[in-house]
């Protein structure tokens, strides 16, 4: 399987901390030594899941290097939907007229891009696939509270698109080595440590101790795994793309994986907790970084809980 | 790939043609006949989604020939989320502590039933798993509204559990010989047509005749197709197990399957459309029914659009 080029959407409105500061008494310098975030976008009035994800994936088209229209797949993924029905990948299809695709939306929370990934590495081995779309868009602000002191400032608004095709499309193709994903429903607090109840006050991390410390035992762990199972070591990785969750979590997992200067990829200071888009902005950011030969180490950790790594080689 | 069993969950609390006579002024005759509706269950305050979906899988357990820490994946489907991070999915896999499970959540509306077969079918291709649970749950009254004399009263509540395996666990399996599923965003009202926008009103039915000619059309042509590529003819199907979102609807597929007598289950008379639940709730309903070596055929049709059919011998 082959990354053949990564795409993303950040909404164009900034929301600052000063404005939680006003709201809620919570200063910049709290928040950021919490969460590593100074700022995050926050979708327009006219903006939902569904129109992110297209703009993510419009800002792809340029430098895909076959027609859209050859997607035979295309893999959603949001838990803050704008509508479960007419999901963000049947407008991904309509928008784009991609007639022959195969359509489905998911959610493990933050965890989904790697889950949608899998999923499409099973449609290649039945051979029901060969060019598929994974294309992720959270519109937190849609369902958070900005009242809420505990986890209000976390989220942010953004959208990713990732193209993948069986066979090598280009010598700019990021190849996928491994993936896994965990399911996690049975650890710790499990499905109760962030939820998102659309007719329970949305979005919550009423468990934010107990998901600090899965996420940094899991995504950790996942990395591990991976490579152990690739016969490669830590010192192998020239980037990792952990979920941007929070900067302290990302600290605790660069501190496991024993790190030097360099590897860590992060966003969450300008774009704050974008959920399961978070790893494929890291991604699309960074692409024309990555080096020929070079390995790149997605981790993730959902509320749920599940977890992932993807290992990837440019 | 084989079906071990099937199970299913209906709430006990029945809802009448007569509360809506009551609350819209629409008579048991004119809703029976338009939707062939006289009944549907309604969850109660203390039951969700997730709650449901646990009822369902508990259903099977006595039955499974297998110890249910077994599964390997679990494959939610809602259009109709309690949680949309604590997934169903990840409720279920906590409460069995299905511990080894990949655990992931879709939708795909009304016809996430098949594609969540259609995502096992994958797992099993790459060998990431051998015994899998799709589980779809559908808490429709959680989001419809009862004054919406449009489409308020055509919802119910159920949730439905198929255990899937890739080797035959015992003479009492149902073997799937093959499904498709088609994504049909780009058709018609597409992603219009019916809609769930927990933010904007919640369940609707905009565009029911939209609705109605592609849900026809499409049920009709994914049995079409599926029969031709396995060399079967019409009058093969011993049994054919069509989405239950209308009885006007079932009329037409059967009519353009030319069906003789006997052939069609149908449970929407004291149902309601369950959403993608109510095909699971067919199968589990009627399996001691099905003889040995008989055809079985699902067809399904969901918002957004998308369809499917999948064909199963005894």
């Amino acid at each position: 399987m082959y990354i053949s080029t990564a795409s993303h959407y950040i909404p164009v409105t900034t929301v600052f901390n000063e404005y939680y500061t006003r709201l809620v008494g919570l200063s910049d310098e709290w928040i950021f030594k919490r969460s590593g975030i100074r700022s995050r976008a926050k979708a327009n009035t006219d903006e939902n899941t569904n129109t992110m994800a297209i703009e993510a994936v419009q800002a792809a088209i340029d430098r895909l290097s076959y027609p859209i229209t050859d997607v035979d797949l295309i893999v959603g993924a949001t838990y803050t939907p704008y509508d479960t029905v007419g999901t963000l990948a049947h407008a991904v299809q309509r928008f784009f007229d991609i007639a022959k695709a195969r359509v489905i939306s998911i959610s493990s929370a933050c965890s989904s891009f790697l889950n949608a990934v899998e999923i499409v590495e099973g449609y290649f081995a039945t051979n029901k696939s060969k060019r598929a779309l994974v294309v992720s868009s959270e519109h937190n602000t849609a369902y958070s509270d900005d009242m809420d002191a505990q986890s209000g400032h976390l989220w942010g608004d953004g959208a990713g698109a990732i193209f993948i095709s069986k066979e090598k499309t280009s010598d700019d193709d990021i190849k996928i080595l491994d993936l896994n994903t965990t399911g996690l429903g049975h650890i710790g607090k499990g499905t109760e440590g962030v939820c998102l109840r659309p007719n329970e006050g949305g979005l919550k991390m009423p468990f934010g101790k107990d998901v600090f410390v899965n996420a940094s035992k899991y995504m950790i762990s996942e990395v591990k795994n991976i490579l152990k199972k690739n016969h490669l070591t830590l010192d192998k990785i020239n980037h990792l793309i952990p979920h941007q969750a929070n900067s302290r979590i990302i600290a605790q997992v660069a501190e496991g994986l024993e790190l030097r200067n360099g590897e860590l990829i992060m966003n969450i200071e300008d774009t704050g907790n974008t959920g399961c888009a978070s790893t494929m902005i890291g991604l699309s950011q960074n692409w024309e970084r990555f080096k020929k030969d070079e390995l790149i180490v997605i981790t993730v950790f959902g509320g749920g809980y599940s977890s992932g790594a993807m290992l990837l080689r440019k």
